[in-house]
């Protein structure tokens, strides 16, 4: 049954009548066309009952026939409103769910084009249906960890002391498209006090012998899937004392939790395993973010493997397993594999060697 | 004075009480902070008086800090709920003012944390300080202009009968980079039927001599401003008559345009003065878009250059101009400038050729 189906049989279970779906990753799931996030109008309108449309720009009518996508498309002017077809489109009903993503002004604007209808949030429904992913969408994901452990494994290549954090970025970049993926997403080199800044990006600092460096990246497959990976690296000289003892604590918090994680176990859970772990060694104040986000067509999204989350994980929910711990001014460790549930356990999708690497 | 500071006025005038302003442009431009577009919850609170803070997750605490920002940074920890925390800043007020593109999850959630206040759109008032320019914009949109134009400069080093346009638009994405931008934000490069939607990216056509083929490229400065310019070539051989003679038209059109734009005359007038002479000689339903946009720190932002948007060019708007002529299944055109009306005039920041391009 093609994804489109499911999403209406759980939208008429829900009570609602009609979702709006505006371009992201819930829209490309639904469709399989990749719309450009773009300030005109692009949207899927599926009702609960009956055939679905694609709402698109006159101009971009070729590219949505070129997706291949099995929906009925229909187009709108540039002097247009194109809520005033949509508003036709959705018909005289109660409650229409929007996606998550869908920008302000469009809920607005949708609001007014449908005076008697209620919004209510949809992306919880699409969301049901991609966090349980297919045979396919699993090997979609194993495509993407083996592309980033390519890379990951090139390391040697590129990180030098002496080079700047930008400098390796650059090359990582080249080899992450080179290595399959379609787009880059992110590069993250931390190096030194850098790598205590979970989301640094690069900067022009220049790697030290004995830096420990953290090395965060990913990209999009051609399948539309992501990839997400990091690794812990020190280019020459010796790593301090200190985070050679923390990088133990975290090498070992990360395989309880792959020990751990499967069908049946709560998410929540699983954060916490490799919690107490860091907090027992002294460091839990440093652990400053959750373990880990789901992934698929968007690298971060649901399950999110945090605090509060007493999600039941079940057989294809894919996720990222990253503790880190921050020295805030010093250095940083964060050791990240995707992994996904199986039957009966998990399969680990990134498999390039989790110790510090020394190059 | 700080843009901020500007939009507080603004916003004390129109009887706004506080804005609330998640990652994307206006943030940037109002707080000079490049938020990752991240599913936690960063946000800029802008009361209509008193002091603004920017709302961030504990781990991104350090890169906010980094950004150099002004204003006082308040953070949320992982298992907090972050509106609770954006509702005490905002306090007991009526009327909350969102940006346009806050995504949906964020408006219902705001909403349910302020249950008495009204949300209205935000988006056109910090539009109203966007869309003139200052000097400073004015010279970083200058320099993206240049630096679009040495990559179109080198076109004949990757175009050429033979190679696919992924080839090609692999080795402009490089240039784009090494020509001074710090993100590649789009390449097409349409060949032959390809060139007749507008929005046709990349495909793994080959190119034949003879071929028109648009190349539509942009990317972002380290200034966080913008380029975006298309031009047209023919690669060995000769391109069909029927396409060289509609190319005369859209020249004639382009240059009417670029005459015709400066402040005092209106934004659709720009668009009626080009669709007349393509209208004329024949074309004009193959024209089917508008005929431009606005650019700045977006690449598609106000003022929209289309049949029904009477606003009033003023000094320091700065906008494509980009008619087109389409054949569909055959072939295609656009001529693309990016100018910016001066005190009495028009800059335009592209100038390599605008003729058809022989390589």
């Amino acid at each position: 049954m093609s994804t489109w189906r499911k999403a209406q049989e759980l939208a008429a279970s829900q009570g609602i009548d009609a979702l709006v779906v505006t371009p992201g990753a819930d829209l490309r799931y639904l469709t399989g066309y990749v719309a450009l996030p773009l300030e005109r109008l692009t949207c899927l309108v599926l009702p609960a009952h009956g055939d679905p449309t694609l709402v698109v720009p006159a101009l971009e009518r070729q590219a949505a026939v070129a997706s291949g996508t099995d929906i009925q498309i229909a187009t709108w002017q540039e002097t247009e409103d194109p809520f005033a077809l949509v508003a036709r489109l959705v018909g005289d009903v109660a409650t229409v769910g929007v996606d998550d993503h869908m920008w302000a002004s469009r809920v607005f604007a949708l609001g007014a084009a449908l005076p008697t209808a209620d919004q209510v949030l949809a992306g919880s429904l699409v969301q049901q249906l991609r966090i349980r992913k297919s045979a396919e969408e699993v090997e979609a994901l194993r495509q993407a960890g083996l592309a980033i452990d390519r890379v990951h494994a090139r390391m040697s290549e590129w990180l030098r002391p002496g080079r700047t954090e930008r400098e390796v970025g650059a090359d990582i970049a080249r080899a992450i498209i080179d290595e399959g993926h379609e787009t880059v997403d992110f590069v993250i080199v931390g190096s030194g006090p850098n790598g205590a800044s979970p989301h640094h990006e690069l900067s022009d600092r220049v790697i030290e012998a004995g830096d420990p460096v953290v090395v965060d990246i990913g990209g999009t497959m051609p399948s539309g899937y992501c990839s997400d990976s990091t690794r812990n690296y020190v280019a020459g000289g010796t790593a301090p004392a200190e985070y050679l003892e923390a990088y133990l604590v975290l090498e070992e918090a990360h395989q309880a939790q792959r020990e751990h994680a499967r069908p049946g176990v709560t998410a929540e859970s699983v954060d916490e395993v490799g919690r107490s772990i860091i907090t027992a060694a002294g460091y839990g104040d440093l652990f400053i973010h959750r373990t880990g986000h789901g992934i698929g067509q968007e690298t971060h999204e649901e399950p999110y493997i945090v605090a509060g989350n007493d999600l039941v994980l079940e057989e294809g929910m894919a996720f990222s397993i990253e503790p880190g711990i921050y020295f805030e001014g010093r250095f940083g460790a964060r050791i990240e594999d995707i992994a996904v549930c199986t039957a009966d356990g998990l399969e680990v999708l990134n498999n390039t060697p989790r110790g510090l690497v020394s190059l």
